[in-house]
């Protein structure tokens, strides 16, 4: 595609948006309004993720950097999913999530089951590089940089060329990231907890959010250490998020289960300022190789300081 | 080199290994000394790397994964450094040190200006080849995988092509890794401190280990955020052990100060067990964007429960 046409599929799609009064990028496109989009703008709907990266950066939280990125990809059901960039000030620079990260959680959230094409605004780092192994079939993922002059894509492979990753260390049997998950995991209570259970509505907020917790440990990824874990997090509208905790197979690029829900809650809420985040439940494993507790403390205390945390232990069924 | 020879050479080695009683590698190893175990076994320095790959992964300290990763590397100087991977079980992944990191941080310590080539026992995550490019010319640097059948070396550009770096985001004379920092922290005390640091013996463990953290601090690689750090340890022999924080430009593969003190204690103490680790002080920056202190207490309140980390505000001078 020449620049003159790149350009003027640019200047068309930011006046699409524009004339829906600036609505902003959904985090998640259905394939039908993908493919219209795409259909509007003469280009196909892998054509079209680098036009909305720039859209897509706009989304990005990074008080830290200021270096806004946005990560723009199809999934294999032909919607379109968006990730940016996520900062904590005040806190290690590990706990800031990457829009690459973000992206393939916001797959992992609803259920996509492939992520085929992916365009993002800077060569993608090495930490993501690695963390994308997770994924079956990384290697084939195709990245298009639309920060630079070339727009061809290429395959994830040659971006991580003599890689490592989940097939050095799992059977072949184990679920990667992106596949169904069921850790069998049960709730292990206190007399104290169970008395309180029963005293509780079924439907009071703090149940929902043990349930929806549990649910969310139950479908991480965490095949290398065995220490599956998630949160769910209430905010102040009364919606529930959840996240799984994501492991990588070079331990260090993991996404903690507090960060994989605060992509739930920036992607879904309304207005998804974190100190709207009221009250959270994490569930992680009795006796675990990984705790996940006073590190999701550290960063929940700093971004919604009122809001409360209650850890659940479990132990598989 | 034919495979036969290859497999010659390391039984020489090892054998050289057996006849100083069982010696285990030592993480720093002399020009000389690596120049005459080369002659001895009639190869270049730069062969004897890969021959030291396994000796190197026996030091190594993963209780979670139990995968043993030995870097074995060669500074412009001469001299060899090792590197192996750190596990905290207990605590989420991010607090792990790679054998790679590891490396980097002991040539740093030994103001080493340059690294000219490495052999390592797996292929290098992506997490690394990231760290890696915090090293001026890193992409030269070149990388022999010792567990792959082909021992050619890579140039760590072909592990990481497309990189993204420090190039994009700093000025062309900002220091990289390995090159001199001044970051002219000064310490901030409160008039308590002041009067019980007059009161303190100048050679007193405390007094040394605040002065050892602060000129740590002062040698922090932290560009990106602009927040240097430093960690003094002391352990029950009355060796004082220092660390600086190490920024990646990617964020997340950024090394804490604690981690790097630690990867000095392991070089270098004679009986490197963390519970022997008997007092901590880290410095860091008033206001900075990324404070160390919770997690730094985190992680050391698990591999040392009865060790007293006490933190120093700095200030620019
Ligand atoms: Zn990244
Ligand atoms: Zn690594």
């Amino acid at each position: 595609m020449p620049i003159a046409a790149s350009i003027n599929i640019k200047y068309h799609i930011g006046n699409a948006l524009q004339s829906k009064a600036m609505d902003p990028l959904k985090f998640v496109m259905e394939a039908w309004e993908a493919q219209s989009m795409a259909e509007s703008a003469g280009l196909t709907v892998q054509e079209l993720l680098p036009t909305l990266v720039s859209a897509a950066q706009q989304l990005a939280r990074p008080p830290i950097s200021k270096y806004r990125v946005g990560a723009v990809g199809l999934g294999s059901s032909g919607r379109i999913f968006v990730g940016v960039n996520l900062e904590f000030p005040g806190l290690p620079l590990h706990h800031a999530v990457h829009a690459e990260q973000f992206l393939l959680t916001n797959l992992s959230l609803n259920a996509e089951a492939g992520l085929r094409a992916m365009a993002v605004s800077a060569a993608p780092c090495g930490h993501c590089r690695q963390f994308l192994q997770e994924v079956r079939g990384a290697g084939d993922v195709e990245i298009v940089v639309s920060s630079e002059a070339k727009k061809e894509g290429k395959a994830l492979s040659e971006f991580l060329p003599n890689s490592f990753g989940p097939y050095e260390l799992l059977h072949e049997g184990s679920p990667l990231l992106l596949e169904a998950h069921d850790n069998a995991l049960t709730l292990t209570l206190t007399e104290e907890e169970e008395e309180e259970e029963e005293e509780e509505e079924e439907e009071s907020p703090k149940q929902q959010l043990k349930i929806a917790a549990l649910e969310a440990a139950n479908k991480s990824h965490a095949p290398y250490s065995g220490s599956p874990s998630g949160v769910a997090l209430l905010d102040s509208d009364g919606n529930v998020y959840r996240g799984s905790y994501v492991e990588s197979a070079a331990f260090n690029p993991s996404l903690g289960p507090l960060q994989a829900a605060l992509v739930a809650f920036v992607a879904a809420a309304s207005s998804p300022q974190y100190h709207r985040i009221v009250e959270a439940v994490l569930v992680e494993k009795d006796g675990a190789a990984v705790k996940q507790e006073d590190t999701a403390r550290l960063l929940l205390n700093s971004i919604s300081p009122h809001c409360q945390l209650t850890t659940f232990l479990s132990h598989p069924l």
